[in-house]
């Protein structure tokens, strides 16, 4: 028998949901945790626990020069200027001491590197160890432990309670399925300081999806786990809550039709091909875009070509950047050639033109031209021709939704007029606003910390 | 003493509306069109009155091969493939019915030309006589009045009245002023048939727009009269309707920062310089874009720039198109200039470096050279340079929001689970997914008039 009262509820037990969970707790705060699935973490757990910090130690360390400033710039570029201007200086102002957080306080473990992901204009990408988000979620739920809170599997916030137009609590469904949307039985929770929505994006809900971008029917494959619902979002819209820029869902061009969901093939092409290697239309054997452009970019790129592309590096690339690629090859995703020729013969590419962009791309690394691109390499750019070879195949799938509930900087859910719904928080992928029209790589994960922990604190002071 | 009782109440009286209040009246329903303003026509009376027609008898007079696939084509490559494939089917099917409807049954003249907007691959834009909404609203309203239909003036469509889920009334507020937001007093009016929502965009509401558009702040002025506001829409979205790509806000690079609203500077900017003539960077004296590229593309071009630039063009165009721009000439938004040199004066702009650009735009003219930046002129285009010149300052405004109500192609509101909403229709500019990223100029009269009408049908047959 579950308790029917609590300081606050959570809903959600991503990045931002357990961040948010922990600074109620640690406030003192009766928190309830409440997560549909059998297991936390949703979609985080599966993410490749990159985080996007600027001003760490560990870029001092790596000579990294950064500053909040630039992050924000960056930011406000890929987003195409819709960013919402406060949610984004707070995400990057904050960005250091959310990873000093998590380093500190939550123990996580991060590889003692940082990374260039496009879009980004420095290495800003700080990667938890294993490359997986659950080195990420696995502590964060240890700290929960020790504070006493226990998470309410296969429970979901089914529907929000309003009194004087003040979120107070929710119905509860136990023992909820997402595949049928339905539990065994409902229950009444009450949550005297509020109610903090944190269940994550709808890139699997295909017809919320595809009324906003009709592109994205059921023949768009997506990185998400199947559970990716709007559901909490139109329940927040029922009570009057205001939508962002839903139409904004991101593609993730790295992504391989050779294998479902995020699958093994993006830790190639992320984080080496795009940075080391190129994309080439298989069937001219030539490059077409700045393989380090964002997100938004390289996948209208690809889905514009009208077929898969190829993402092509080589053997120094792989062994300098370390990456195990070890599940990708076995699958098949990734191949290995050990001459050109053999990889022209598999995807029938023609090999003199794929010489040629090859030799081209090679001037650039020796910096004897620039390129028409616009690709900038990175300090420690290789000349790209050490066999064996390695290629993928490239098909953009939905990743991220950049669009979602209207918050304030305190995480403070507003309605249609721009007002503060009493009792309602959200944070993380749930919401819309801070990444724009396109979402860097890596900066999830700091939005849903910084968020996340500010709705946690937002709701203990209580004056919402 | 109003009538509290009808079958069909029509909010809006713009060419939504009252083409719905038409076909609903001619259809024998009783039918109440509310009207917040005092006088009818919305939005709808300030617009230059321009429809885009695919397969007119106009078209064919004109030498003008069209299509209803072409004109489909060219909406879905304007909205980036974000249009609701079957609404803009529906649209392009019927445009040339509905242009029929308006000149044979309500009696609109038309001019006897088709214009080439921007965006658009032939000419397709037949424009009312006297370039103004005016002409197409006023006999709508005389047809109106012949069904013995009276719109209620000053009458605001405060509340929708919901009856085991379905519309069944409004609340409405008399003396309505925007102003306040308030009426002076409140009736509820019953619609056996249903609601239907004609109130158009919110491209002066500030608040609303820039929650979905951060940039477009109170800085960036509008086109629209200033009570085009979200209010409808808010109340749609209360009961549950679904919203589509409210952050897709089109701002109209023709207009001039030297007026306010919509003024008199775009007849010659969209109608003349931007066919004709060039847009220049005044501190370059270079062109930067495609001037016959769509709104989106050159208003964020011009965005870009920082600052207002130059549209210019030369009293041979001017002759020729023929329009009357006298009152842009004498409110000094558009200004003459006897020769190059006064031009260059007036603006700052270097002569060299503009001259070489006249001369290099010639050059296209004259077949000699292709387009940098993508333009193909019209078969009628003619060399720049024959004194007087004539130029106006650009800087864009807020002119049409693509975002709305989720509709299906028989403009019934759908909710946020893709369902209908029994007993609410909605048409025009407040419904979402048309236009897509980017409305075509003269897209928004043919898509109010096909769905208005369809609204004012289907609501008729009761089967929703």
């Amino acid at each position: 028998m579950n308790s029917n009262n609590c300081d606050i509820i959570i809903a959600g037990s991503g990045f931002a949901g357990l961040s948010a969970a922990i600074e109620a707790a640690e406030g003192g705060a009766s928190v309830v945790v409440l997560e549909k699935m059998k297991a936390a973490g949703g979609n985080s757990v599966i993410s490749d626990g990159g985080m996007a910090v600027a001003g760490s130690e560990l870029q001092k360390k790596h000579g990294v020069e950064d500053s909040p400033e630039l992050f924000y710039q960056d930011m406000m570029t890929a987003g195409l200027g819709l960013n919402h201007p406060a949610l984004v200086k707070k995400l990057t102002d904050q960005s250091a001491e959310a990873y000093r957080w998590l380093v500190e306080d939550i123990k996580v473990d991060f590889m003692d590197r940082v990374d260039l992901f496009g879009g980004h204009s420095v290495p800003r990408s700080h990667g938890a160890v294993k490359v997986t988000g659950a080195s990420i979620i696995n502590p964060m739920k240890k700290k929960l432990e020790s504070l006493g809170v226990s998470i309410r599997y296969g429970h979901n916030l089914k529907r929000l309670i309003l009194k004087d137009g003040r979120v107070t609590g929710a119905v509860v469904s136990q023992d909820y399925s997402y595949k049928t949307g339905e539990g065994s039985s409902e229950y009444e929770l009450q949550a005297s300081q509020g109610v903090i929505l944190a269940g994550g994006g709808y890139g699997a809900d295909v017809p919320f999806r595809s009324a906003q971008d009709p592109r994205l029917d059921e023949s768009i494959g997506t990185t998400n786990k199947p559970f990716a619902k709007a559901d909490l979002i139109k329940e927040a819209l029922r009570i009057g809550a205001a939508p962002v820029q839903l139409s904004h869902i991101q593609l993730g061009p790295w992504a391989s039709p050779d294998e479902s969901g995020f699958g093994d093939g993006p830790l190639f092409a992320d984080y080496t091909g795009f940075i080391y290697g190129i994309i080439v239309d298989p069937e001219s054997g030539e490059r077409f875009i700045n393989e380090q452009a964002d997100r938004k970019v390289v996948s209208d790129a690809i889905l514009g070509k009208g077929k898969p592309c190829l993402c092509i590096s080589d053997s120094a690339a792989v062994n300098y950047t370390g990456w195990d690629i070890g599940k990708a090859l076995r699958k098949g995703v990734v191949k290995t050639f050990h001459t050109l020729e053999a990889l022209c013969a598999e995807y029938g590419v023609p090999q003199d033109p794929l010489q040629a962009s090859i030799d081209d791309f090679n001037q650039l690394v020796q910096g004897k031209k620039k390129d028409g691109y616009g690709r900038i390499l990175p300090r420690d750019a290789m000349n790209l021709g050490t066999a064996p070879y390695y290629a993928m195949r490239l098909w953009p799938k939905v990743h991220f939704t950049m669009g979602g509930l209207h918050i304030d900087k305190e995480a403070r859910v507003l309605d249609l007029n721009g007002q503060v719904i009493p009792g309602l928080f959200a944070a993380g992928e749930i919401t819309g606003g801070v990444h724009g029209a396109s979402r860097l790589g890596s900066c999830a994960v700091t939005s849903c910390v910084v968020f996340g922990r500010t709705a946690g604190k937002q709701a203990l002071n209580g004056t919402n």
